[in-house]
């Protein structure tokens, strides 16, 4: 990994699924999740299974952006807002965002 | 990074701490954290800012391990038991661990 930059973030959302586990519709929302990674300035995407039986969550996704302004650039893509406003927001449960930075 | 082998995991905590932003104290306590990295089995350790204003948390530590059992032994590890009794129980208001695995 190069030497992250001042403005380096990271953003995660561990998250719960309304589906049954294994199921079919549980398949579709994460293969449709994969496709954010497409989204420009997205970097180091991953999918992920949370597995700590002390949160509620069950998956994550994390990816990171160079700086501020590709991560408000991400947020406002046509294809990630047309993913929270068809998929996130009536597919999942429960979720949290962290966002981590460099430590000053 | 190499291919992650399938008992590969991500141990994540964001935190807030008790003391006030910029101490001493803090400082105190974050030198101390960033010392968990020499315990075996601690890979790719990092102590971050959280600035998400989604959630209550300001700091954040995440480190990586080859498998279930280096997490087990890092979580018995004297060093670990020891920070966590005498920093991290009177020091840290409020956190929350998420813990990452390879999607099967």
């Amino acid at each position: 990994m190069p030497p992250l930059g001042a403005g380096w973030i990271r953003h995660t959302v561990a998250f719960v699924l309304a589906h049954p586990e294994g199921s079919a519709a549980e398949v579709d929302f994460l293969t449709a999740a994969r496709r954010l990674t497409a989204i420009p300035g997205v970097e180091a995407f991953e999918l992920l299974r949370e597995v700590s039986p002390k949160n509620p969550y069950r998956f994550g996704i994390s990816m990171e952006f160079a700086d501020r302004d590709a991560y408000t650039a991400y947020n406002e893509h046509p294809d990630h807002v047309r993913f929270v406003q068809e998929r996130w927001l009536a597919e999942v449960s429960e979720f949290l965002e962290v966002d981590y930075a460099v430590m000053r």
